[in-house]
């Protein structure tokens, strides 16, 4: 499945702040705008050559939509989880999009951008469908709460908050639209793909449906960069650099990491799941799926990193 | 900017009712199950060597979503109707695409299939800015009317309804992502783009920028045939043929007409605003751009229109 390696050709997994940051209400304004500052960024990369592909989170969007289809379930059919997840790529997908056209024709640079709705496969038998850990979309009353289960869904009780909703995260197994995507990189196209981690669908008697899930987006990022064959496979969040014993006195900021040392860590707990252990999990994977390197830093340091200037480096033992 | 014209090449452009019937309440399932009714036929002609791009409305599903924004937003910063169009075409896409790939995959085709986020340019200074004509979204009170006023909104009181948003319906000029659909189109890829007459932007100082505006989808969809080189256009509807003095006595049903005998029917008034109107013209305007035909018939008929058997074929003079 893969193609042959290809140096110039990074995918980029972009973390929920590149669109909605702490304190904002995430109104359409306050996202463009980020979006834009985002753009630049990427833009930078463009003129270096690299050819890009670019992954984003979807958290604060699709709980805003999973909110909607509450409040308006008595007079619109509420779209499920999965449909929802593509609602966000839409969405999501327009922002960043017309911002890198804006900035690329700024820049006097006509290169052709598209959003894919993508949609990712997982297995009917992941052991994540027996046990759902992931909390999506509003809070909800007890009594709510139980009208829910009663319909089907599995709900937890979220301490000081309320009950809500919990999804399985099943491990992505590869982008349906993967070789619709190699073609578009190939032919010179930027591509934001897989959004969100991808829409979940399952193959269940020869077709595809659409599953109730998430899909960790790093996780689904290192599958698209592995598929396509790229080299290089940078994480953007909100550190510049991967830290042991994170926050604490004895803190250390990491620039390198091979596989091993990075699982070693990842075992002793230094990364914390649902937040910078996914990364390094999809960086291992990444590495040993042949990826030259894998990079996690944040956004203004997306070219000093690929330069080798800062950020965490995972690369192959 | 047109290609060399390309037989093979086929725009199709899709009636509402290719997702959500009349008298259905608009549920996945339902809306799914009509995709599937929707990709077997395409992928009728996609066997025969077709190269097919397909085109969407979306006035079911983006009203849901303007619903579900209003009732919401208290909670929820509601997106412009702009932001809300990307949605649908992320949600219909999907159901399109999935259904595309399925039907394919049952018949031992391994075609790619993409749904490309679509922005669709607009002159800022479209007479239609001037004078807003198209009803979205749900229905106010006279109240609510007056407060949705002050913040800008235009609204108009709907007979017997209440009071509704109108906005501007300007005249396509471009699909943004020309290029790339073009470049996907080349590579083998079936192309869901420009759904809901495209995601309407405008050029201020030198930027794209999103507008609250409608696009009619059949004239947005022949943009997209022309500036592809497609030698055909097919727009699908809820009827067989087109008719002069529709469901009177003297109904007459044609089988051809050339663009001089269409525009002077659509003169007279024989094909209504918001309806058979817009098919009308988008398929002279096709013509008249060097396509060399334009067929307006119905979903199950689809394979014989393009056979010549039925179908309202519109042919340049």
């Amino acid at each position: 499945m893969t193609s042959e390696r290809q140096d110039e050709l990074v995918v980029i997994a972009l973390g929920g702040n590149a669109l909605q940051r702490y304190g904002q209400r995430g109104t359409f304004e306050e996202q463009l705008e980020n979006a834009r500052v985002t753009a630049k960024q990427i833009v930078r990369l463009i003129r270096r050559g690299y050819r890009v592909v670019i992954t984003h989170g979807n958290g604060p969007q699709v709980g805003a939509i999973l909110l909607q289809q509450e409040l308006a379930s008595e007079q619109v059919p509420p779209m499920p989880l999965h449909a929802c997840g593509a609602m966000s790529q839409g969405l999501i997908g327009y922002m960043i999009q017309q911002s890198l056209i804006n900035e690329l024709r700024a820049q006097g640079m006509e290169v052709p951008v598209a959003t894919v709705i993508t949609q990712v496969l997982v297995r009917e038998d992941d052991p994540a469908f027996k046990n759902p850990t992931k909390f999506v979309g509003p809070w909800f009353s007890e009594e709510m709460a139980k009208k829910k289960m009663a319909e089907g869904w599995l709900m937890k009780y979220d301490v000081g908050k309320g009950w809500r909703r919990v999804v399985p995260s099943p491990d992505p197994i590869a982008q349906v639209e993967v070789e619709a995507i190699r073609r578009m990189v190939n032919s010179g196209i930027v591509v934001i793909a897989s959004g969100g981690g991808g829409v979940p669908v399952v193959e269940k008697m020869g077709e595809l449906r659409g599953v109730d899930a998430v899909i960790d987006k790093d996780l689904a990022g290192e599958r698209l960069a592995t598929l396509l064959g790229a080299n290089l496979f940078v994480i953007l969040t909100d550190v510049e650099k991967v830290a042991l014993n994170y926050k604490k006195p004895n803190e250390v900021l990491l620039d390198v990491m091979n596989d091993e040392e990075a699982e070693r860590y990842y075992r002793e707990g230094h990364f914390p799941p649902g937040n910078m252990g996914p990364k390094v999990l999809a960086s291992i994977r990444f590495v040993r799926n042949g990826g030259r390197m894998a990079i996690i830093t944040k956004l203004d340091k997306l070219l000093e990193a690929l330069d080798g200037k800062t950020g965490t480096r995972i690369v192959p033992k």
